[in-house]
């Protein structure tokens, strides 16, 4: 890892050092609580029963076998579902997203996937609710299923969703039956005028599988709905205030009557937002009469029915003058949502093309349903796909022009003031110092050769997020403080928040003990993603540092008997004409007199967005068409670097998924919608001897919008790597992969019909 | 129940109502988490090795063959405790009490009472670590015990500690070995002067016999020492933080390394303050290789190795003028501590008398050791006894000089600006209001007939504490409340400090959620004891009520667009010129914008003392000596009564267990120091059957000290029963029983020993 700091970066204590993450010692030694760890007295064990079609409609369900069953103790279908009731289901248009949330997690009428859940057991054992599950008699209408995006928004397509109609730039909304749920546009300037003034002009179509995010930790959940109404739930999340709340709205109860504890967390990366056996869990336990129930997902049930991201079909038509200037750029995308509408293709049309500096664009989306699960966050939902396709269209057009593809960025890049897309003007952003580290990076200058070897460069971007955050804090009678805070920690963001409370308060680190709680004992936090958590729940203990500090400075005056004015701190040191307290003397004296406690809220909304520029060299071997990764060099503006290490972890976990999902991962089906590969030695993700190390070049651009300058960015660095291993194939074979995966299979096509 | 409420008692809207209490369904489901429920992947079981002597020099303890036993993993002796290490015990004095409180633990040289806990064994099994009990090897030397607390006073008696010096008055140190731990001295007036003044003098010595708190739910712990050096503890406990601080002293690390779970408990009595299992559990898990290691007493662990409470030899000279004015009064008082300091003799100190006016006064207190288990608080501490001694005598006094014992106490009785002991003036008190109240009780005005019949009265003082709380709370999107407190609840007062909060906001009770969290959640609590929690912790909610209705009220404004000093706040509504919103309309538009969280501390310093007088009639068999309670009630000054059905619950409650220590309860040993009754068949305590209802008249006079008047109410009930009955046993039957339990021997003794 190399840190290139801005020279205006400030120097600070705590921020910048690399101390051992809190998490540390209890997952190393297998002490960190999961969601199976969960045992309760009475505990149930629940299993789902899913649809064995990728759409159909249910004429019947039947599950008075499956609840005759000894041990069994509870069987829930749609009907059960309070946000399916009758009363709700008569509220019309206002509540069709949560009746697409509800019919998702228990089908109503039809089952929209292979996988769909139809039903669910608790018994007394899982062997019990497993062969419950094979008692329910399920009576389906066998209906065509639409895998394909581009025949899904033809007219004429099997319909999915009977009320389903296009929601068109904006508010206006169709007519017809569809399975396109939106078209949104972004555009700017003049499309006509950009692309006369264009000297060369690319068109291509670019088209990426369905993929997962990969997390090793199944989900889970465990509820109890107590006999006096309160609801507990345990489960793996990202966000414990947002499974309240989706619960809340689905069970048709005040957030308050429920609890959701959040246990570690096994990998997210967006997919552990939505819930998906929470509800089931809690109403089984209601209809189990108040006995707490267990659910953990197989993997094929991972696989088959949680939140994959979408797959894409994206055109992109790019305008440049003889010079190398982009004039015009024309984009057309549509995203696979899956059963239901909500697929990231707004976030995607946030991502493409926003590293540069374009008059002249627009940028079409489409939202389309299709017979697969519901797509969930994945890492900058939608913007591997979208960067993709732009990074591999600008390769081309700089070669075209004759430039080398870093000068190209150079040229092109955007910086302060610079507008994004159609949204407002960029505030200081650390784009073009990350196309300057690649270019005097060692791994640039160093020539590649070799046959079938190529260099590929690509940039990404990432807007982030700031959101709402709460926090507390107690300073207690040993100078050392407990850290209350929501938001989960899926990557080290404990370290990272205590360390920012640590650099406010003046104390060391390891005297700030940081905790995440459940969601009774703190207010609302926004889930962890987005990459907000070390800037906004950073945000929040950076105001509440000033807090405790202020009522501390108060308090010591008083003892002092001076005025508050009088007294300063700074080092740790509360000092005053003659006086002097350490923070640790104060935190003795002051507790002595009265606790130290100290809350505060949030609402980050200048988020600091981050760029990335990433360079790979590749061999591919013609035989077999495999790709192998030779070296990787990824630079990105970070903001200020709270903890190094932990930053490069990210970003080489955030490459090491864009490897994946470029080179390998893809959801397989047969004709039919039956997902084929719904384990991991099917569903290929890169394992470390498919990857060589990814180096990082960490540049710090303090974020304006940040006390201490922090970005987020855990999701930039999947952005880059499938437009940089596209292009580096390019260049190693001479041919353009217009498809993710770019697995052997395509190269090794592609090399054939190049060559014929 | 009747009520009786001052004339210038406030009205509330929620204070004063009776909502179901939150606990209330987990606690009658079953579903309350005890620590007994607690259950950790790996959980190792353990159990502790107890001397079979009274007083004993330990020459050498073996453990290698428990050791060696298959599934033992761990086995603990008093060297292992880190404040037992040689660094500690080279300190010196200012160590001593640590050193008192370790060998308590675990003994170091020697045992000083039968049940001394002398090592712990954690093992795979709760049977294995009984086997391995009896594998330890222990050699003793037997020593005499010294058990009755005037030979433990006299000069040559055996020595338990060798190091204990008188305490004398303050701070002067004694130069002898003794087993007198302290000499206090409460002093007023001119006792001679006083004396000589009176018409009639009364002299009695009385005793009472050791006592427990007679909790049902065993003491237990579980520990998990984390292999990053967090320790984290799941007790039950009043007191988190206290067990924090406490494990703290013992194991020489910071509090903030700690964390205490409370969970539920199943009754304390002040005997859940002091830590016995927890440092076992705490060490045992370090040497077991940082596994999860619980233990639970049995029955006879509970009797013979927690905290009972004193016995204690009282001597009481008091003298009155012929129409009844009380001149003077002289007690002598001595307090068996157990086998380590600590007696509440002061606190019984200033429970005597302090219902009167006294002007010529002095109380001289005495803590002393003896072989039994070391002394601990329970309710009221070291009061019942006191005021039984103390309410005999008056007893006496007032029908020496011809009085009603009512009227008697209205003419000496205490009121605002009086002085206790030597204590400060009470503010507005209200126990003169007791003694009115049972004058004109239906109780007090119907003549009691029969034969071997009679009524006593007796009077009752508490201090009650104030102490330290913190607490936070969110004001969520449903216009809900959730409230963070540290104070575990012990008998309903979740409810009660919600109360004091939804009072405070102006919402209903059913909108605030109370939850009572662990040590890294909150800052710094008391204990839940000395009637503390209702008033303390409802001081931090009111604190926390004002600062959220204030957050709130300037965040409307400004969304309002007008002046803070605009907008008003009543009745649950914020309104301004044109604009209105409801507290849960604000609540929603709030956290739109920002979550709310506020948190407060307190350290609440004016106790509001609580007084009760009560009147019972007794039938005393004189074939058996059995006494039977025909009718009882109890008036008290309660304060403004918050949840007044819990109010009488804990007057009821504290009356029973007075009537317990009154009647049959006792410690009974042998004359080498074995406790001979260790289970609740042979330790007597009162059962349903031998207790009419007890009635109970609220008197609500506010404390001036508090902003919704409350005091405290637990302990003040236990304090006049034992004296209230043995009035009544000598109306019945005219014998003054001068020892407690009044048991059927000691009464029939009485009968004969008058008849001859």
């Amino acid at each position: 890892m190399s840190v290139v700091a801005d020279q205006d970066l400030k120097e600070y204590k705590v921020i910048g050092t690399r101390p051992i993450r809190h998490d540390g010692v209890d997952k190393v030694t297998g002490r960190a609580l999961y969601g199976a760890d969960i045992h309760l007295p009475g505990l149930l064990y629940g299993k789902v029963l899913r649809s064995p079609h990728a759409h159909a409609r249910i004429r019947r369900i039947d599950v008075s076998k499956a609840l005759a069953l000894a041990g069994v103790k509870a069987v829930a279908t749609g009907a059960d579902l309070p946000s399916l009731s009758d009363t709700v289901k008569a509220l019309g248009e206002g509540s069709v997203n949560l009746k697409y949330q509800s019919t998702g997690l228990l089908a109503d009428d039809k089952v929209l996937f292979h996988g769909h859940p139809v039903a669910a057991v608790a018994a007394t054992s899982v062997h019990i609710a497993e062969e419950a599950l094979a008692l329910i008699e399920v009576d389906y209408e066998v209906l065509a299923p639409v895998l394909d995006l581009r025949a899904a928004m033809k007219e004429g397509a099997p319909i999915l969703l009977d009320d389903l109609r296009t929601r068109e730039l904006g508010d206006q909304m169709g007519t017809q039956q569809t399975n396109v749920a939106e078209h949104i546009r972004h555009q700017r300037g003049d499309l006509a005028r950009g692309f006369a003034e264009a000297d060369v002009i690319v068109e291509r179509e670019f088209t990426t599988s369905t993929v997962h995010q990969g997390y090793i930790e199944p989900q889970n959940a465990t509820a109890l709905w107590n006999g006096d109404g309160l609801i507990t739930v345990w489960t793996s999340t990202q966000g414990a205030h947002s499974v309240r709340g989706q619960l809340a709205e689905l069970l048709l109860l005040p957030e308050t009557r429920i609890k959701v504890i959040p246990m570690e967390i096994g990998g997210g990366f967006g997919g552990k937002i939505n819930v998906y056996l929470e509800p089931l869990a809690a109403i089984l336990s209601l209809k189990a009469g108040h006995r707490p129930v267990k659910l953990v997902m197989n993997r094929a049930e991972v696989l088959m029915a949680t939140g994959p991201t979408s797959g894409s079909v994206i055109r992109v038509k790019m305008g440049v003058t003889r010079d190398g200037r982009i004039t015009a750029a024309e984009v057309w995308m549509a995203y696979e949502a899956g059963a239901y509408p909500g697929s990231p293709v707004g976030s995607g049309m946030n991502v493409i093309l926003s590293p540069y500096r374009i008059e002249n664009l627009q940028i079409d989306g489409y939202d389309v349903v299709v017979n697969k699960p519901r797509s969930a966050a994945y890492r900058a939902p939608g913007g591997t796909n979208a960067a993709y396709a732009a990074e591999a269209a600008i390769d081309e057009l700089a070669e075209k022009v004759g430039m080398d593809p870093v000068a190209f960025r150079l040229l092109n890049g955007a910086k302060e003031g610079d507008r994004r897309g159609d949204g407002p003007a960029f505030r200081r952003i650390g784009y073009l110092e990350t196309v300057r580290a690649i270019q005097e990076s060692d791994h640039y200058r160093t020539p590649l050769k070799g046959p079938n070897r190529g260099r590929g460069v690509a940039s990404g971007y990432w807007g982030n997020w700031g959101g709402k955050s709460s926090v507390s804090a107690s300073v207690n009678a040993d100078g050392q403080v407990n850290l209350v805070e929501g938001s989960t920690d899926i990557g080290g963001s404990r370290t990272s928040i205590a360390m920012q409370l640590a650099e406010t308060l003046g104390i060391s680190e390891q005297d700030v003990k940081p905790y995440v709680v459940d969601t009774d004992s703190v207010a609302y936090n926004d889930v962890t993603g987005g990459s907000r958590t070390t800037f906004g729940t950073g945000w929040a203990v950076y105001e509440l540092g000033l807090k405790l500090k202020e009522e501390m400075l108060q308090r010591v005056a008083e003892l002092w008997e001076v005025e508050p004015e009088q007294v300063t701190y700074a080092d740790g040191v509360f000092a005053s004409d003659g006086h002097r307290f350490t923070f640790k003397e104060a935190a003795v004296k002051l507790n002595d007199d009265r606790p130290i406690m100290a809350s505060a809220t949030t609402h980050a909304q200048e988020y600091g967005p981050g760029f990335a520029t990433h360079v790979v060299d590749v061999e591919v071997d013609p035989e077999t068409g495999k790709v192998t990764i030779l070296r990787y060099t990824a630079a990105q503006d970070v903001g200020k670097a709270v903890h190094p290490s932990y930053v490069e972890g990210q970003i080489q976990g955030g490459v090491a998924q864009g490897i994946g999902w470029a080179l390998n991962e893809e959801y397989v089906y047969d004709s039919q919608g039956h997902l084929l590969n719904t384990n991991l030695l099917d569903y290929r993700m890169p394992v470390a001897p498919d990857l060589p190390m990814i180096d990082t070049i960490l540049i710090e651009v303090a974020n304006p919008g940040h006390p201490y300058g922090v970005r987020g960015v855990g999701e930039v660095p999947i952005v880059p790597p499938a437009g940089a291993l596209a292009n580096a194939i390019y260049h190693a074979v001479g041919v353009r992969p217009a498809h993710l995966p770019m697995s052997p299979a395509q190269i090794l096509e592609a090399l054939w019909a190049k060559e014929t």
